[in-house]
Formats: C-alpha cells, sequence, structure tokens
C-alpha cells in the first residue's frame, strides 16, 4: 500500500497471511479483513488453535508423520495391521492415501526423494529410520507409493535395493488410467501402462 | 478422514483454516501442513500476529475502517484534505481506492448497500455518521465511490438525495472502459457509458 491506512499489527497479519500456501498478497489482504470482521467467531479461535499447534506438534519418530503425540495417532493405532508399511514421499501423501480408506497399514514418510541435483541424498531422507523398522522381523510387505516422477521412481528404485535380501514383499503402486479418467487424454506413458497391465473382466 | 491420522489439535486447525475466505478444505490441509512444517518461521508468528490483532483491532468510530487505533490511521492523518470524503461499501475497497493513490482524501465506510430484498435499510448503514461528518461545515466535496450495481446505485441515489441542500458538492465515479480492457469483452452499458463521456484527444 502507498500509504498507511491501518494498523501496522494488521499490516504485519496481511504479510503472515501472504506466505501461507494458497493465499496470495491480495487474497491475503481479503482473509484478514475478513477474520478482523470475525474476530470473535474465527480470529480468535484460529489464534489459539495456531497457538496449541505451535506449541504442541511433533515429527512422530517413528514414521516421520506429522502429530500432537509420539509415537503418532497412526504407529499407536494396534487396529492397524503393522506388518504392511505403505513408504511416502510426504505426510500430504500420507493423509491422501488414508482419506481413500484402502488399506489398514502403517507409514513411513521419507520427507523427499532422492535428487542428486539439488544434493538430496539417501541420507537426507528417512530411509535409515524404514530399514531399522524392518529389521523388528515384525514387517511382510512394503508398498512404495512414491510419486510417479523420475526422482520418485530413482527414490523407490534405491529402496527396493536396500530391502532386497531381507525376505519381505515390496510392491508399488498400479499404472494406469485414473478413476473417471478420458483416455483422449492421457499421456502415452499411461495408455501405455495401463494396456500392459490390462486384467480380465 | 475416515480414521484419525493426527491429532485433534491438528485437525482443529485444519477446520478453522477451512473457513478464512481463499482457502477450502483441500487447501486448508495443505496450508496447515506447510504452517507446521514451518513451525518456528511461520506457525508461531502467526499465532501471535492474530492473537495481536484479535486483541487491538477496533473499527474507527468516525469513517467505519478497520485499524488498531480509533479514530483510525486514515481519520488521524492530518497530512490529508479532509474537506473531500470518499463513500465506499466495503473496508476492502477503502484500501483498494488507497493503493490507487490517486486521491489523498477521507474515507466513509457504509458497511454495505441498501437492500430491501434483504431488509437492509438506512438504519443498518453508517449514513447518519457521514451526515453528522457533513454538519461540521468542514466538507467541501462527497465522492461517492460504491460498486456499479443496482444496490450500489440505489444507495447512491439516497445518499446524494439526504446530501442534497446542504450545499456539497457530490460527485460518483466516471463509468467507462477500464484500463488495459478489450472492447470486444465489454457489455453493452459499458460501452454506452464510454461513449456518451467521451473526451476531446
Amino acid at each position: 500500500m502507498a500509504k498507511r491506512v491501518t494498523g501496522p499489527e494488521i499490516e504485519k497479519l496481511i504479510q503472515l497471511l501472504a506466505k501461507v500456501p494458497g493465499l496470495g498478497p491480495r487474497s491475503a489482504r481479503r482473509a484478514a479483513l475478513h477474520l478482523v470482521k470475525k474476530k470473535d467467531q474465527l480470529l480468535g479461535p484460529l489464534a489459539s488453535a495456531m497457538a496449541e499447534a505451535h506449541q504442541k506438534v511433533r515429527i512422530c519418530s517413528c514414521c516421520g508423520n506429522v502429530d500432537t503425540i509420539d509415537p503418532c495417532t497412526v504407529c499407536s493405532d494396534e487396529r492397524r495391521d503393522h506388518s504392511v508399511i505403505i513408504v511416502v514421499e510426504d505426510v500430504s501423501d500420507l493423509w491422501a492415501l488414508e482419506r481413500a480408506g484402502a488399506m489398514n497399514a502403517a507409514y513411513h514418510v521419507l520427507g523427499g526423494t532422492l535428487s542428486p541435483l539439488d544434493g538430496i541424498g539417501p541420507d537426507d531422507l528417512n530411509i535409515r529410520g524404514l530399514i531399522e523398522r524392518v529389521g523388528d522381523g515384525r514387517v511382510k510387505e512394503i508398498i512404495i507409493a512414491v510419486n510417479a516422477t523420475v526422482e520418485g521412481q530413482t527414490t523407490a528404485h534405491y529402496i527396493t535395493g536396500q530391502l532386497s535380501g531381507l525376505g519381505i514383499k515390496v510392491t508399488r503402486l498400479a499404472h494406469g488410467v485414473p478413476v473417471g479418467g478420458e483416455l483422449e487424454y492421457l499421456d502415452e506413458g499411461t495408455l501405455t501402462a495401463a494396456l500392459r497391465s490390462r486384467t480380465t473382466i
């Protein structure tokens, strides 16, 4: 803003809101104004929720999930099948897979993918933690659910190598046509994979 | 989420973030995860900024602007020309006009528009406050900068009526082609207004 039209506290709030993914400088202003108008219904509760999350949040020392307890809600859930571990790049992938609700397994968050160009090697990812978890003999299957990108596949290949000889089944997600997807708009790689992995009806 | 995968504090944070304009349920989750990852750089400062704003924010008793002081930064700025008052519907309009930086005037926020269908009459808007401000004899011009909607124009008409006979110049924003706008995509009303108000080059 050219000239100051509001207090520095509100301008600081706008600046910080603009750093939240999904909000830009313009929508941060709109969000701040909405929050300020809903002072007691939204701004106050959100301030408290953020302060509480800031104070309590931790990274699960077992799987790398974000939670307020350690081990996290998933790792300490005894109704889950802890003999199957789904390996994901990021916490958001864990949450996405849980929303699908297809498996009742445990998870392991790598915290990224191998990327030599960015200087990210095996020691920068939570791979050692995975090998340790496998060491207790309880794990029967590792499902590698990394993104279908070059970095993701490189990482999947590296982890598969590390796990070989331990007598554990290592699987990966199927490639194919997304449910609801139109063939016309799919790339050649996906179509080829879908044809190769075709199933009998 | 079908099953709990994280602590209730983080789920509460996601629920509240989803109520912020510009964020939906999905982007709220992404935002929460980002905030939690940037715990000390972003989540903590944002929690403090929100708590401070919640505690300090007030509505200017003179013009209706949102600020942490009363009268607000604009009303208490003696370098502004307080003989000109720009009347706007909402605080966001005040901020938008200030970003343009074209005028060095005072403002008056109505807090909405007349809308009989929604039961919003003159007493629900900050119109009485405007008449009172005009009463001190210092004001020479009122610029009515409401939206170019039916409700906005009805409101403008009502205010003009209230101000008539007080010897004050009442003006409104010009209608015309937006700067950078393409004629092809403009509606007939705008084009007619732009032609009627044509200026010599």
